[in-house]
């Protein structure tokens, strides 16, 4: 008799939502995708084109996908904002999930998914920080882990993206949370991996510019963003995240320790190839976040399967994602306030540094 | 109703051969493994706890196998010695075939798949050149046939290999057909694809040494090899291939062009992350073939699966894997004789250097 | 008749003294050092073997050195705390003066060099910001300066020195200024070079911790710290500085600009060798600072030469060398006090953020 | 009193003799350059205005020069032609001597050289090959004889030049003796350098096209050019030499060992800089010979002084300088006749390959 495969559903058919179903679909062995959902039109076209014919039930309605036959997982990749809403109801139907970073782009909602989940200790609940499961980030935490670097304390890590000449660029910003809820949480996330999940940040600073899109400031937010987070126990974190990285994604990290460094991906390349020409050496760099992590995400999916099978740990505890979210958004208030910001060793925000 | 999938069979289980079949199994979404064959024991206890759960009938006898129900394609990944002639049968047996490299390490066996091939034309037969799934060689070769770097005039290419301690290596000489059949063989059909499948060899000239294996010499094999190959039309490849390159495989390629020069791998890397220590600056490279061009292996499954089921052209003709075998062989002659090897316009051996 | 040589003085035979002797000495073909002072008896013996042969008087005493026959330039290289006021008493005794980095660790001692010189302004003088020589940052300045990158508006910039196990670590902390004033006042140069000399600081944050020298504490210094610089005009500069980089010494700099980035030395190298050995492929970076500049050093002497005897402008202007003492030491406040800090348009410190 | 220099005349003043000029001029502290020597009218006015104004007496006449009063050494760098006889008038003049690569285009004229030198034992008689004086060899050949990559056994070397499109560069190809004598005997000395001075060859075979310029086969000459040297006792040097590398010069070594490799210069680069722009990430290398070996050339000028002045040993024996040219001549012979070329252990030419 064949192994059971997870019966899967995708919530959200857009630009990420269809590579979830596709790496739910094609990619995962152990799973298969038996239903998936999408309010709008074009998406669903795609669908019916792409999924439907490979098994997959389509709904226009979440709710009654929810309440597929044998649903058991559900991966959340709407916009931002129905992500915690999603989460909950899925959470409540006793489904499994896996969703899009961030929970939410406030402190407060992302915390009731946790709540939630924390209700079904028997459910996976996962929030999708593909870095995570990206080979070079992975032997990197092997390395740091097994103590190839000593004790670690520095992190620097940056998110930058190619320019984006849309009106898009602007419009998205006001519901993304601003740029390093958006962009930097990723690397916010890999500090609280690589430093540990229980870090407890002292201060934060935020500086930023908007460079080639002024219009961003009405919405208080920039193109290129710089923050610096100080964690108790002597850890430092700094980031800097941009939109208009010329030659395409670049997002690298260095994890700085007392005998040694990590480095990735600080010479960025799309592949294997060098091109000698007339006015020099040149290497391309993947145009966008997904050329950079697809296989990441696949391998994301394949173990939120295999943790949800077997009832295997999960590789992170969803509170991360929470804290993750407490750090942008301090980041994001330093930033609209030219303030420093502190925190007592509770999270509480304080007035003064604690010195 | 579901898009249907091509049936396809996995013949032999070992190194390759597991690989090829769970290729087939999980990573081809248009493919489905529906049977697999080998006279080995222990394969078979794999394949009982890996593959026949999931759907795939299990045979240990290869004609029975090509009956299998519906079957339309087979892999073909025993050992060289026998790749000719199940080749022949599938083919006999109107089946579709993706034959691992070399054919046969005979020039004329080879040649002996090529006529069957071309008795039918309807079916898709394949030599198993991994390389030319490669995502740097494909970007190489559409830069190449851009007319980015001019007329293409020199191939240098190498395949090297972690030396690997085990009686396995020299006793497998013997039936490898030696270093430049069975390691250079990748970097001839390169050649040919940059160059054109019909260049035509004009001399080649051999040097090798046994700087590790000794007991390679009764074979007349070598460890490490030099190879040239000119072709008509001013166009020389040159080859290199090692069984004892320390940190790992290392396989680059360089196209150099009257304009530019397109270089694959010459900075090879394991992955994204360097580790800045105290000795200096240091990054991992893939210590297996397999580990460099895993991905390649699971485009050729697809591509190989999309041309059965679509009825498209395979990607390059079957005769170019006879045309490498016999540049392998004569190089091997080389070798052997010490003697470099001349050949006239229609790939007749000649005595005299044609100036 | 051959032509004139400038003659030059130099003040301290430590270790960058002593290059600094040789330099003038050896390798810069249109001077030549006819003085040296140094206080010290192991450095006197040392010059009696090196320098005094080829010519060079030495003295015991700086006042006298001044007065040797014909002189017509200083290089300072005494230790911090006496740069500036050995700089004013050459510029008093007419003399060209080139001096060590940093003029002072105090911004208002550092003014009364600038005005010292003001008075004179037939007189070259000039603070020696070694990375403004170097072939590397001198051709990021090109391409930025011909609108390669559009408009710069991020730095990064980084000084990380290998682990130096000895006490003077330590010690040489209480008088070094703090890290961000010893070692980020090249970055903070640097800055200052790219977004433009007469750059308005807005507010700066800095961080630190002490990962390997708890004694450090103790003069209010770190060995790793993070620090952020804002200007007027809607620039960003950031810092890093460490010293405990295991492999050896690290200074990487970053030039961000609307339409692309100008990366130096985000590849460190000793030299063009690398090593492939049995646990992966290494190559080695500079030990030393002046291992990475040495010939930076050298064409700060030829081209301060050529500018004494040419009466060529100075390369950059020594009023810079103060500004980039005020951001050192804004940062070493904003470090040891844990606040942010103000300035408003005027460079006066002010208490809020200008929003 | 001030230690002595060696006094140092230089013959030609071309491209590489100006060089040379300088070099002894201005950057070998222990040498003066007392006198230069040129028949050409328009090097002659250079000399008059870089090098008489400093001290150095011109000549029309290379015999007159070596009568200069107190001169010690002489550096060729005339025409290639030139180069062993005036080596010879100036050994038999009782000077020490640098003669640029090579000593002749023929082996014959080459030894005489040699053999002139043998007589004066007490001179230092050195052939100019740049590459043993450059830090990523020395490095390279240090970690080798230590046994870092265990027992060399393949030296693959490349010599590529940006492609010159002035009639100069098919003329000069009637005087350079051909490509592998003009270009790859720097690759020849270097495999003779880490193979042992006493590597005996056994075989050759050279292959050859012309890309670019047709006009190179009435000298019998290519553009592009692959040989292979087999040396007794189990070692392989393989070259490329290119006239049409498109983005500058290009020259790579590797020493491949049993248990390890050396690569030197596989990254070619013109500094530290890397340059991100829209389409990808670049950086530039040297355009010509020099600005990759300027180091080495000033390196080889103070060498070869301390050794006429301390009369320690050279670093590498002159015989080696035939033993290149042998070598290289033979594998231009093999080109032009397309045959592959024996030897037996003493060095003779034979018919049959010794197995």
């Amino acid at each position: 008799m064949a192994p059971r495969r997870l019966k899967v559903a995708c919530s959200g058919l857009g630009r990420m939502g269809s590579r979830h179903a596709l790496h739910f679909l094609n990619r995962t062995p152990r799973a298969e995708l038996v239903a998936a959902w999408t309010p709008d039109e074009k998406e669903l076209a795609w669908a019916k084109q792409n999924l439907e014919p490979y098994g997959t039930t389509l709904y226009t309605n979440y709710e009654e996908m929810l309440k597929h036959p044998g649903l058991e997982a559900v991966v959340i990749a709407t916009v931002t904002t129905a992500h915690a809403q999603q989460a909950i109801q899925a959470i409540e139907a006793e489904k499994h999930v896996l969703c899009e970073k961030p929970l939410s782009t406030s402190v407060e909602i992302s915390q009731t998914v946790v709540d939630a989940a924390a209700k079904k200790p028997h459910l996976k609940v996962m929030c999708g920080f593909s870095r995570r499961f990206d080979d070079s980030y992975r032997d990197a935490f092997e390395r740091m882990d097994s103590g190839a670097i000593g004790r670690p304390t520095i992190v620097r890590s940056q998110t930058c993206d190619m320019y984006n000449p849309t009106p898009f660029f602007v419009e998205y910003s006001q519901f993304s949370g601003g740029i390093f809820v958006d962009c930097n949480v990723h690397d916010i996330d890999l500090a609280l991996w690589f430093f540990g999940q229980d870090s407890q940040v002292k201060s934060v600073a935020a500086f930023g510019v908007t460079a080639i899109e002024p219009d961003l400031k009405k919405y208080g937010d920039v193109d290129n963003g710089v923050g610096v987070v100080e964690f108790y126990g002597g850890k430092i974190a700094y980031f800097y995240s941009s939109r208009m990285n010329a030659p395409g994604q670049h997002d690298e990290t260095e994890i700085i320790g007392t005998k040694g460094k990590l480095a990735i991906n600080t010479r960025p390349q799309n592949n294997l190839l060098e091109v000698h020409e007339a006015n020099g050496i040149r290497r391309e760099i993947p145009l966008t976040y997904y050329g950079r992590f697809e296989n990441a995400f696949v391998k994301e999916a394949n173990e939120f399967t295999a943790a949800c099978l077997d009832n295997n740990k999960l590789p992170f505890k969803l509170s991360g994602a929470v804290q993750a979210v407490v750090i942008g958004c301090a980041l994001q208030e330093s930033l609209r306030s030219g303030r420093k910001i502190f925190f007592d060793e509770t999270g509480k925000q304080v007035e003064q540094a604690k010195l």
